[in-house]
């Protein structure tokens, strides 16, 4: 299988004109960070990906994980490329300087994570990982935590993971019944039994450290009485060294259909008595601190929608243009490259015109993170717009992922349903990331209730405004045809929807619960062309200072592509969330 | 993993009630089929499924079959299910009863088709190659080939493969490279290579009888001159047993990420001088006489789209009740089935019409072809909507089909993701059914370039007519509500969108054929509809005269949930077909 290669042009355009017209440099903050500067961290990952990980990807899926009496080997490769990983600096890119880090913006850091998953997800599963569990230790300012456990973990010295599901509870983690008992020394006893925890063991670091979800005695229920524990493999002793075993056992690993790369573990905590664990913050705050973890997953997750889909691109362009068969129907020529059958290139086209607009509003959504740092008078709007983005993204992007990955293989033909191609991996591969991490229905239901409701809408007229602010710019532009038209009408669906959602009072709650995932994905679609608008006027505007006029051509006729061929999905939808109780409510299920 | 449970009541319900609404023991020719015969039928078939073909289907996905020196071992337990299948004479149901077949019309085969598909779509890959081969002798008038093989192949004492596909020849069989020279007694000397190939090699019957096809020397180029053959793997002597091994060789089978139980073969034909081979017919016409197999097996795959989806529809339903986990969001109850959620009753009920509405759409299509039979005077019309549909159910029933797996596991969370609980199987093995027998990219040209332009619409506008009538019933009857609004926007974007197919000339073929899928999708969802609206008013109608009251009106609420969640994507898919070409003509390929 041919190795990933990193769409450097396609990012560096996106970063520098689409998801902030003024370029990053311009301001102060990130002054540092000019162009030069980000052209060169992103040859070296893109070096690395394409060089190191993607070479393993494969292998990785064909050997998976070996387990063994509580021992889980990752595949051949793979110890390698961690510690070359971390030696590199790329585990704490966008971590503090202080604790090991390289301390780079997010919008650097997003277009380098993009690159990993592209080449290897199973791999750098651990990476969101340790960048979330870094976080939760940063906000729980606890210095002793901090000083014992950061710059292990920033520097990849060990390794982290996040235990929360449990059998009995996944999607609802207030149902957790790991105990954590309190002793006299202050730290806890913990016992139960959690599942489907990525890279809760291996045989990649001296030690991992656990993220457990647990209840001590007596405390609230539901989600109000969890609490968060660090739970190390082995015990860390005063100097900050590893000591005995811990009383944590892998007790399996999960066969699954794709991801083989990456260890799926049940983990069983206290067997003989209890493992040792230190209190994260304060009790009972557990699921805040998570979700500090579980926000970076989500925008991770929703990245590996674009990764599947640029190497799915990858392999769909290569072939196409490498297999011959059938007739041009326009001209008549016989035996052409595939890729001159249209509906050959329309599925290609749609490949790259999902990857791109998504790509957009990832780095959208890490250059407001930025800027939510920098500028403080627009820090709550930049926040408000990432907490409304972290659901639509997470949930679209993987949507999308999953549908790109169809589309792959459907350009490989026959081929594609063979293992040895290596695109049918891709749909293994993608498949649970509309699960993990909260699933479509859980995103969506934050969206509606959490994210739009619960602000009164702010943060959704906001995009809105953006949206037809950006909409002015596109239509001003000679460029605009005929999709202007659907474009108007996009908007027009928004608000419509938006009116619907917030109008609707407790009567209405079922068809928004009905229709929420519709509405989400109505709001991914209307991002996207958002993007794509973006998009098309900055090709437009570069076309006035380059020569580079097929590529600067090609993103305009990519947005217009996106505005046939996916814009006008929000019609359907828009109906769809207005009438989406319409036969639920009256449908018994027959047991 | 649960078994397949036939379900008997919806296939009964949609054959009696929706299929044709007279109910087909009321004509003449039908009159022995009467319902207690075709319950029996079913009754026995439900059995088979369930009790001996569905036990073997992940077993034989995880074991799958063996290669070694050019043999085919095939999972535990295929070759007893076989002997059965064909004991219990099931492979020739709907196989003349002079060669060894029980003449059962289509409506009842297509029903017990299902009922195997559903449980071991790899296992019975071979009945629909039979059923195709099976027509092409009846089909051929070549007493000689027909003394020879047909009772063989109908009583499955012998097995067939259908040998298309080459490395250079997959979509354009019309470059074929395989070769046969006549010789002196009339047979033909075969050399060259085949991919792909079904069942080409198996431990299940004593011979397999290829159906090859090659181009005889000095032959017409392309399609024009490929000629059919019987290449039996055992020469067949004139007694009819078989003889010595002919020059026929497996070669490898492949690894794909499916269907693991049914060996998909590479064979050489003529390594050591040439097969001997028979010619079927004439020569020249084997693209022709291939297309009798070729549309037997587009229906039979479109079929495996909702057998697919009704397996995963059965094992969500199952688990969506054993599973709790959450809040019920409307009333409060906590650790409820996950069926009580909203958004998983949704994704249920997708799967439940869905299913519903194809399986309708395949019964409607087996009774026309009962029908041409037996009405002589309306047999052009039935076979011009058999032609008319088979593109259309073919392609969007798997396209659908992917789509349910997708939801199946959805549903099912992270267990979904792990092999052990079975669903992911469904994925893995619907994947290729919009690829085998010809993509859903050349069944949609065949839709628009064939069967509409090249019949200037008599069959889609016939099909327009009886959607229009059904549409009237339905709004007749009081369970009609806001819905039908949405049904009347669907004649009309049907109407608009067949017009603008009709009325482009030369200058509009790149949009078509870059529209051509979501005008194929638009079609699907258009019959889906159609089905439903009929559903619905059979529904109503039966409820006059039965108590079973909730059955039936799930029935309708599940009508008309169709026509809120999926009816309104032919607003999206009419934006696109007439808009299909925007920024594909722009755009040039970067090589």
């Amino acid at each position: 299988m041919a190795n990933y290669v990193a769409p450097l042009k396609d990012m560096t355009f996106l970063l520098n004109h689409v998801a902030d017209s003024r370029g990053f440099h311009q301001i102060e903050h990130f002054a540092d960070f000019d162009p030069a500067l980000v052209s060169a961290v992103f040859d070296e990952a893109a070096k690395f990906a394409g060089q190191v990980l993607s070479p393993l990807n494969q292998p990785g899926d064909i050997e998976g994980c070996h387990f063994n009496e509580g021992k889980v080997k990752t595949p051949a490769g793979w110890n390698d490329a961690y510690r070359q990983f971390c030696d590199n600096g790329w585990l704490g890119l966008a971590l503090p300087e202080a604790y090991g880090g390289q301390s780079l913006p997010r919008f650097i850091a997003a277009a380098v994570h993009e690159m990993w998953l592209s080449a290897n997800l199973s791999f750098v599963m651990f990476q969101a990982l340790t960048q979330g569990a870094a976080e939760i230790l940063l906000a729980a300012e606890d210095d002793r935590l901090k000083q014992r456990y950061l710059e292990k973990l920033v520097t990849g010295e060990w390794a982290t993971c996040m235990s929360l599901t449990e059998p009995g509870a996944g999607s609802d983690l207030g149902n957790t019944r790991t105990r954590a008992v309190r002793q006299d020394d202050g730290t806890y006893l913990i016992t139960g039994q959690k599942i489907y925890i990525t890279y809760g063991e291996h045989d990649l670091t001296e030690n991992i450290v656990h993220l457990v979800l647990a209840k001590t005695p007596d405390s609230p229920p539901g989600g109000k009485g969890v609490s968060l524990f660090i739970v190390p493999k082995y015990k860390v002793d005063e100097s900050g060294q590893c000591g005995e075993l811990n009383d944590v056992r892998c007790v399996s690993i999960e066969h699954k259909t794709g991801l083989h790369g990456s260890p799926t573990c049940s983990i069983s905590y206290g067997d003989e008595g209890g493992a040792i664990g230190e209190l994260v913050g304060e009790e009972n705050r557990g699921l805040e601190y998570m979700f500090i973890l579980m926000n970076e997953a989500r925008l991770s997750t929703g990245q590996q929608g674009v990764a599947i889909g640029e190497m799915g691109y990858q392999r769909a362009l290569e072939y196409s243009l490498e297999r011959t068969q059938g007739r041009d129907a326009l001209t008549g020529d016989t035996d052409v490259q595939i890729v001159r059958h249209p509906d050959v290139k329309r599925m290609l086209m749609g490949l790259r015109a999902q990857v791109t607009a998504l790509r957009a509003l990832s780095y959208q959504i890490a250059s407001r993170l930025d800027l939510a740092e920098v500028e403080s008078e627009d820090r709550a709007a930049h926040l408000r717009f990432v907490a409304l983005m972290t659901p639509i993204f997470k949930a679209f992007s993987t949507e999308s992922g999953n549908l790109m990955a169809g589309t792959t293989i459907q350009i490989f033909g026959g081929m594609g349903f063979v293992e040895e191609t290596g695109v049918a991996q891709l749909m293994r591969d993608i498949r649970v990331t509309t699960i993990y991490e909260g699933t479509t229905g859980i995103q969506a239901n934050d969206l509606v209730f959490r994210k739009v409701q619960g602000d009164q809408g702010e943060a959704l007229n906001e995009l809105i405004a953006d949206i037809e602010s950006d909409f002015a710019s596109y239509t001003a532009l000679e460029i605009a045809g005929s999709e202007t038209e659907m474009l108007l009408q996009l908007i027009a669906v928004l608000k419509e929807s938006t009116q619907f959602i917030l109008q609707q009072g407790k009567e209405g709650r079922e068809t928004q619960l009905c229709g929420a995932v519709n509405f989400l994905e109505l709001m991914g679609i209307a991002c996207c062309s958002w993007m794509m608008m973006r998009t098309a006027v900055a090709a437009y505007e570069q076309k006035q200072q380059s020569t580079d006029t097929i590529y600067l051509n090609n993103l305009i006729a990519l947005s217009r592509f996106y505005f046939a061929h996916f814009t006008p999905k929000v019609l359907a939808l828009h109906q769809t969330v207005i009438s989406a109780a319409t036969g639920i409510q009256d449908y018994q299920i027959e047991q």
